[in-house]
């Protein structure tokens, strides 16, 4: 066996420098595959549309811990503006620097080497491992994980514990679990006034002054008060526009987008009610057309998070919190089939920045963290 | 002396087949002019920029007596949609048609052959008569009627009583006398936040949220209750704009624009100080752009008001409403000199539209009430 610090950072490295913008997995995944073959797991490659996935399972019967994640990066921006080439990784004053360095590939490479030693340490360990990996988690997240879940359903196989390798820390390694997020629901509302011209406000109706007073109340409204793991429900409107351009005409209609973040103390369809409760109080006329992008979802403590907190305390002493903040992750596909599910990973300060990186030593001790995972859950 | 009937309409059908759209002239006033000159005025053209403009007066002392109009016209949209060409003015049932019939060089053809035909009954009249007639009042009216004022103005030239052309009447000539228009103040208020995820609002400041109050109460607010003259003073919003099309991003500032048309009850600077003071109230850090478009001016009752409407009972036995409803007129620019103005022209239904026309007959009243006028004025 070869040095666990090395071999992470050395696979981290190989995976970097392969250029896989969404959609593109440009060999990753057979990289992934190649190391997990050697180690006895059962490949299943999924390719849905133009994305790569692949289910990769170890163990025949009892729970089964899959790892979750993908190969995708976001795009670099203009490449002059990197101190290093982004997809030539390097270690500088300590950082392993390129894109996807934290946004995940430091730990796909962490889940590889954790498995390969732990497979050595317990060849024969209780239940399954898994790895559930995509190609298009930053992009539209329509031909990955979701369809992943879809095929598992269709093969009666079922996740009972997952650990997303998204990168949930903040200032050190592990100070972060997510337990949950959020559930996000958006919606593009249309305000139907009359148009008119400024100085015949009597023949045209505002649809900017019928809406106002409406806006103010949503804005103002507390629609829950969260609770031990969700922060309250927030309402935020992200784009408004209405006019001609013209400084004299009374616009006829009125573009309003607003996003809910919301947690489990309320439901989609209550949000729903609320809020055109409030718009036809106010005597609106209008159309609402309501886009749900996930619903929140919440492991309480138990299993799979205490294995995860012991895990990380033991390999770096650091006491983990527990979160569901943050934005959508594909830990929302995941959840829905009952799955406990966490998101463990590495610093997040540079994600989706220039100059990506992450402490070399922290995939080391993520490398120890997941393997520590392991030998909690089936050792 | 040829029949007033027919003078007029010949005369308005020589201005309408000139091709006019602001800025051009396309010949208009010169042959005003010639008309003018015939019957004893001294003529000044004036031509500002590119927009031509000239005075013309005659008399050597006393009262000054002025017709104000314009010899262009808004342009026609497309020709197709017109049932005759807009530049080929016939007579179709009862009705001169053709871009400019009603707004104005129905009026303008009307003054000038009542001039005519009071010159003919009273060549040594009291007083003096003028002409003030632009060719940009349907444009940005920066070289038109303003200059022509500031030149009179160094002229030491004073206006007494002036009748603009403007098409005011509404189901019969002369049902509505316009004494007055209100003001018009308009705003660009930019409200500032601070850009961010709507996932992440405490990190962000909501321009929409923080505005949204402060618009529903400006929206609601009684700026004043008009008087005999004016209505009540009125704010409209013509554009909001605010968002970067993402719907996952709170917007850094909120731009917005809108109207004031207001009385004689209030002045622009309470306006603006009121408005400011709800912005302030509100907690807004904003940058507002305030731009006066012209302050209200009003006519009581009094030598020139009574001339017309007498003027009006006896030429056509309408009793005038005096009205100052509507947009606003190169009136704007005369009256702060001390004139009394009045607004008095034909129906004004069909200006601006496809198909602009106005009853032939209306032409024949109108220079019969503007002769009328000047009988009582200036006989």
């Amino acid at each position: 066996m070869h040095n666990a610090a090395s071999a992470t950072l050395t696979l981290a490295q190989e995976l970097i420098s392969r250029q896989s913008v969404t959609p593109e997995d440009a060999g990753c995944q057979a990289l992934m595959i190649e190391r997990l073959k050697a180690i006895g797991f059962e490949i299943y490659p999924l390719r849905f549309g133009d994305v790569d996935n692949f289910w990769a399972v170890r163990g025949s019967q009892g729970p089964l811990l899959a790892f979750a994640g993908h190969t995708d990066v976001v795009p670099t921006g203009p490449e002059t503006h990197w101190q290093h080439p982004p997809f030539e990784p390097v270690i500088d004053d300590g950082y392993l620097c390129g894109r996807g360095a934290a946004d995940m590939k430091g730990s796909l490479a962490s889940m590889v080497v954790a498995c390969e030693e732990f497979v050595a340490e317990v060849p024969n360990h209780n239940g399954r491992i898994a790895f559930l990996i995509t190609s298009d988690e930053e992009g539209p997240a329509a031909n990955g994980t979701v369809k992943v879940v879809e095929w598992l359903e269709q093969q009666g196989e079922k996740i009972d514990w997952c650990i997303v390798g998204e990168p949930s820390s903040t200032a050190v390694l592990g100070d972060i679990i997510k337990n949950g997020r959020r559930g996000s629901l958006g919606a593009e509302l249309t305000v139907k006034g009359i148009q008119g011209h400024v100085a015949y406000p009597h023949l045209a109706a505002n649809p900017i002054h019928q809406v106002a007073p409406a806006l103010a109340e949503l804005a103002c409204t507390e629609w829950d008060q969260g609770n031990d793991y969700f922060p309250a429900t927030t309402f935020q409107i992200s784009n408004f526009n209405s006019g001609t351009g013209a400084t004299n005409v009374i616009p006829g209609e009125a573009h309003i987008v607003f996003n809910f973040r919301f947690s489990t103390e309320v439901t989609e369809a209550d949000l729903r009610q609320r809020t055109e409760n409030v718009l036809q109080k106010h005597g609106l006329e209008y159309d609402i057309q309501w886009k749900l992008s996930g619903q929140p979802f919440l492991t309480e403590r138990g299993t799979l998070v205490e294995a995860v907190v012991s895990a990380v305390a033991s390999a770096t002493g650091t006491q983990s919190q527990l979160s569901t903040s943050g934005g959508t992750s594909d830990g929302r596909f995941i959840a829905p089939t009952g799955a406990q599910v966490v998101e463990l990973g590495p610093v997040n300060a540079t994600i989706h920045k220039v100059d990506e990186r992450v402490r070399a030593e922290d995939l080391n001790k993520l490398t120890r963290v997941y393997c520590q995972t392991l030998r909690n859950l089936l050792a």
